[in-house]
């Protein structure tokens, strides 16, 4: 059965999270039923990153095998066709080997986080950032992020109900920055791994606010990972700024040139 | 009756536009029964421009006559609260003198207006922007606008049902750029004057895409522009791209230090 990738983006505040459950909307129930409405098969896709409740993707990646060859743009086409009217849309379809996996070909994973640092209620990015009334300042946020770079034990910004077999994760890139958008300034974390424990990045974003407000010190925060212990982290983030925006592969199948 | 500047941030979708009316939501609805919470006395609002249905608001300015002298933060925190949930903020309220008009006291208003140049449908950005699914060159529609730029005749980029008296106006900026935001490439129109006629940003946009699409050329804007016909002009664009980001006053109430 011919093997296609898929780059998808959505807006994560319908939905239960990615995950396909038996009593809620998901991202994956949406697409295997636009699946279901090409082909009589029944499919099951898998997706680099199973993204939780309210959490958006610009370019979450899945893949899924298909009862007969599709033209890639064909393919994204009529599968965005049939996702309406749910904010889900398929950016790119690209023809995969049988043996490359969205999950275990992926040797990274990108986030993208927003904070709207102001008072006012956010009009028009409602749901889309988190909002944060009070000054933060940006250097120890920053100072403090960087105790998180590497390898490290990570218990004490997991999830308590993560299933990882190991809470060691190699952090390659936490960025803070202060970014002016055509609708305003946003503080924009930019997170970058391997792979990422379950509510690590929120765990991440939450604990540094509370550097930012002045509440922790950097050195609190590395502190708390030295304490592997989940009792040490600050308090998790709500899930609407966070974005998964990028899935890193050795060979990318949406960089190859398409065939003639 | 101490007179108050209101800086107001607001997501046009739900409402049928800024000016009040009998039968449907208005901007200036909900902000005034938001005042009418405050006190008594019922108040009209008048704003520097009213924009039409859909279109949406960074920084619209709006003067209110209060009954009784606020502090200016708490004036807007009261009316922050009373807004909810409608997508309306008061950014910022400042106190200004009896004879400072929000819409006869501005000699600038400034517009974006937000284009998705993109196939795939706007997953995150669903009415938030103009989508356009066909390739655009951003350079012959630059070529286009300088034929715009400067004081003339826009019967063509004008409303018919337009009430100004006058179709003369002085357009001093239309740039248009390719602008990379985090959640994907955008085209972004940036357009100032001193006033603008009736429906004129959304016919400058439509009439441009045009030229983009490679339908119209660059000279058949200026020929349109020169025929002073309504009917010259390319298709109205749809609201929901546009966004009224800032009103330029000789004594900017907003830019005032507090007092102490």
């Amino acid at each position: 059965m011919p093997r296609y990738a898929l780059k998808i983006e959505y807006n994560g505040a319908p939905f239960s999270g990615w995950q396909r459950q038996k009593e809620h909307p998901s991202v994956q129930q949406a697409i295997e039923t636009a699946i279901s409405r090409l082909q009589q098969q029944q499919v099951t896709i898998a997706a680099a990153g199973r993204t939780d409740a309210g959490v958006h993707a610009l370019a979450q990646v899945a893949h899924v095998d298909m009862a007969r060859a599709w033209d890639p743009f064909r393919l994204s086409e009529a599968l965005n066709y049939h996702l309406k009217p749910s904010p889900v849309a398929i950016l790119a379809a690209a023809p995969v080997s049988g043996d490359w996996h969205a999950r275990f070909s992926a040797h990274e994973r990108r986030y993208l986080f927003r904070l709207l640092p102001r008072r006012a209620p956010a009009a028009l990015l409602a749901g889309k950032v988190w909002q944060v009334a009070h000054p933060l300042r940006i250097a120890p946020m920053q100072e403090a992020a960087r105790y998180l770079l590497g390898r490290h034990d990570f218990t004490t910004f997991r999830a308590t109900e993560c299933q990882a077999d190991s809470p060691v994760r190699t952090l390659d890139q936490l960025d803070i920055e202060w970014v002016e958008t055509p609708l305003g300034p946003e503080i924009h974390f930019y997170v970058r791994a391997r792979s990422f424990l379950h509510n690590q990045v929120r765990s991440f974003v939450g604990t540094l606010e509370r550097v930012g407000a002045g509440a922790w010190t950097p050195e609190d925060v590395r502190r708390a990972l030295q304490a592997k212990d989940r009792a040490a982290c600050g308090p998790v983030c709500p899930p609407h700024g966070l974005y998964l925006s990028g899935v890193g592969y050795v060979d990318n199948p949406f960089d190859r040139p398409s065939e003639p």
